[in-house]
């Protein structure tokens, strides 16, 4: 058995070649209808070559958790989380007028450059928004197909149906609840902890591990439906119980660690602009923290930076001023502590392989280290 | 046998039903997440009110035609065409900045007038946009939804899943290829006519009627993948040669009319603003054919008005007179006469039930009627 990191580079080739193969047979379906429509395939493949591939990774880690043997279709129902998740990024860019994603402009500012490029500046900015809102619509209708399509039995895929149609639902709620915090400027530590548990900890984590338990054939009656992070401690003695007791809380430590990164990391590591998250006015758990816990004038700071669009870079350093000195990155970074720990916690004794134990134990500190 | 009107309103009664009880499921499920999350049920109740049911009617028929008995079940799996379609209005509506739907604001109105009424102005328009985006997903993923837990057998689904797939695909495809036309203002009848086949004739009859005959297990060995309105006759004596055969001209025949009603239609009767086809600059066939007859003079007056968010009823009349004029309008009328006698002399002889046959040839007169 290879250690994680490892596995999860094998992993990635995996999921990476699996995607590939698909959009060459969608290359050809496109093509068919037209070669204008070609300019689909490579504007997905620059999207799809990015990203960390973790909930391919936790799906396969969920079918192996359960007993699955490695096969090349799990990795391919599990890839067809990518085209998810790509079609949610392409959404969100524009719901969120965002430059750049993954390094490259914005699928959006990809197709109006196409047709300013053609000399037709009129317009071109709906038509970019309008073609990134239809590639993201093929995206997730692609999703379904390519896990359709995996070659894994008809009866496993139907075990899974419920999990990607929980997972789905979840996430756009969770979209949906963050954009009702932002402009209703909400900020309780409470209501960005909930879009938290459907944006992230539930869509990135342990919906992937349930979806990869379920193909593998773990008893679906134990799959909590809604059980959220606030509702304590899930059944620990089955597969899917030890999904959520681990996908959980790890999964809001990836979110409290992206939070943290969106306002003091390196823009050269995480490929978002230094003042994306400040100036998008995203009511993240690390500014609910600083929010509950500033004075009245560190209040007033926050007010006058978070959402706006002309953020210069001394506001930003006001901004993280206030988060450090109200102690609300402190308060985040002992959160992410505890959540590993208790993800990792809730593997022991559980009715895993040993080798899901092992990887998963790996990939809980991979995913929420300081860099990634 | 009642006759295809009755037999049709059947339809609507029991697709309306399915529709009921998905989102009454759907409605607990987001309960679950959130009270905060039901305003979507509400909004998609009043969107999937509306609608002619034309898609489900015709996957309806397909699976008669090709065997298959009437039962509950395939009025769920048609059902959920609906859902494709309401998402693809919801995302259309967004792009085009259209006002109303159905009768209604258009949903992203609707969630900016949300927010207004709880005097949040600013930003309340980004809201509305991100909130319709983010439901015309939802529904995009509970058309998959719907369709795996329509209580068919997995084998069945297993058949109609590329047609499912296949439609999704040239949909949006079809879409796309539209907003090319519109901002590259690209006024030839042969890619007005490529939108056509992909937006409306495959999507809304032919690809339908594939579903249900391929749900009801007719062979998909003779499924023409990409057959397309121009490249002649399928073959006609199999049932999905048949459904190709009836449904791309009577497809065309539909957005032939659909494209006369967006510019000659009654409001009060249509539901849409009578200057919106051309204040939105649609590159439609009926266009298309007037630029081509056009002379300089009558070519100058398209070219002010198509497109120009400021149309008054003066221009729009204007541009009626030179589509009467140009005898565009007259020739639409005979291609759509011609293209339902093809639609309707692919039945005879045809190997599908003589139930489908007779309602197929009543649902084709009824599809583009003059007014409907």
């Amino acid at each position: 058995m290879a250690s994680d990191p490892a596995r999860l580079a094998a992993i990635r080739v995996a999921v990476a070649g699996a995607l590939e193969r698909f959009l060459a047979g969608q290359r050809e379906v496109l093509g068919a209808i037209g070669q204008d429509m070609l300019p689909w395939i490579d504007v997905m493949t620059g999207l799809l070559a990015g990203g960390k591939r973790l909930r391919p990774a936790f799906c396969y880690w969920g079918w192996r958790a359960a007993g699955g043997a490695d096969c090349p279709e799990i990795y391919v129902a599990a890839a067809a989380l990518e085209l998810l998740h790509a079609s949610a990024l392409v959404h969100d860019d524009v719901m969120d007028a965002s430059d750049t994603r993954r390094g490259l402009p914005a699928v959006h500012h990809q197709f109006s450059a196409r047709m300013a490029a053609a000399g037709i500046d009129q317009a071109a900015a709906a038509f970019g928004a309008g073609a990134a809102i239809l590639i993201g619509d093929a995206m997730l209708a692609w999703t379904d197909e390519m896990y359709h399509g995996s070659g894994l039995p008809a009866r496993a895929l139907q075990r899974g149906q419920p999990v990607l149609d929980a997972m789905r639902t979840e996430v756009v709620s969770g979209q949906y609840l963050d954009l009702v915090n932002q402009v209703t400027r909400n900020d309780t530590v409470a209501s960005a902890m909930r879009v938290v548990t459907y944006k992230t900890a539930k869509y990135t984590i342990e919906r992937p591990l349930h979806l990869g338990a379920a193909l593998a054939g773990a008893p679906p009656g134990d799959l909590p439906a809604t059980q959220s992070a606030a509702s304590g401690r899930p059944q620990a003695l089955s597969v899917p119980g030890t999904c959520t007791g681990y996908g959980l809380p790890l999964g809001t430590a990836y979110q409290l660690r992206d939070d943290i990164l969106g306002v003091f990391g390196d823009p050269a590591v995480t490929g978002k602009p230094v003042t994306g998250d400040i100036s998008e006015g995203k009511r993240t758990v690390l500014i609910a923290l600083a929010s509950e816990r500033a004075s009245v004038a560190q209040l007033r700071v926050l007010e006058r930076h978070l959402g706006d669009r002309g953020l210069t870079e001394a506001g930003a350093a006001e901004v993280r001023a206030v988060i450090t000195d109200t102690g609300a990155l402190a308060e985040c970074e002992t959160l992410i502590s505890a959540s590993v720990k208790e993800a990792i916690g809730a593997l022991d004794g559980a009715p895993i392989t040993e080798a899901a134990r092992q990887a998963l134990t790996e990939l809980a500190v991979l995913a929420t280290a300081r860099v990634h």
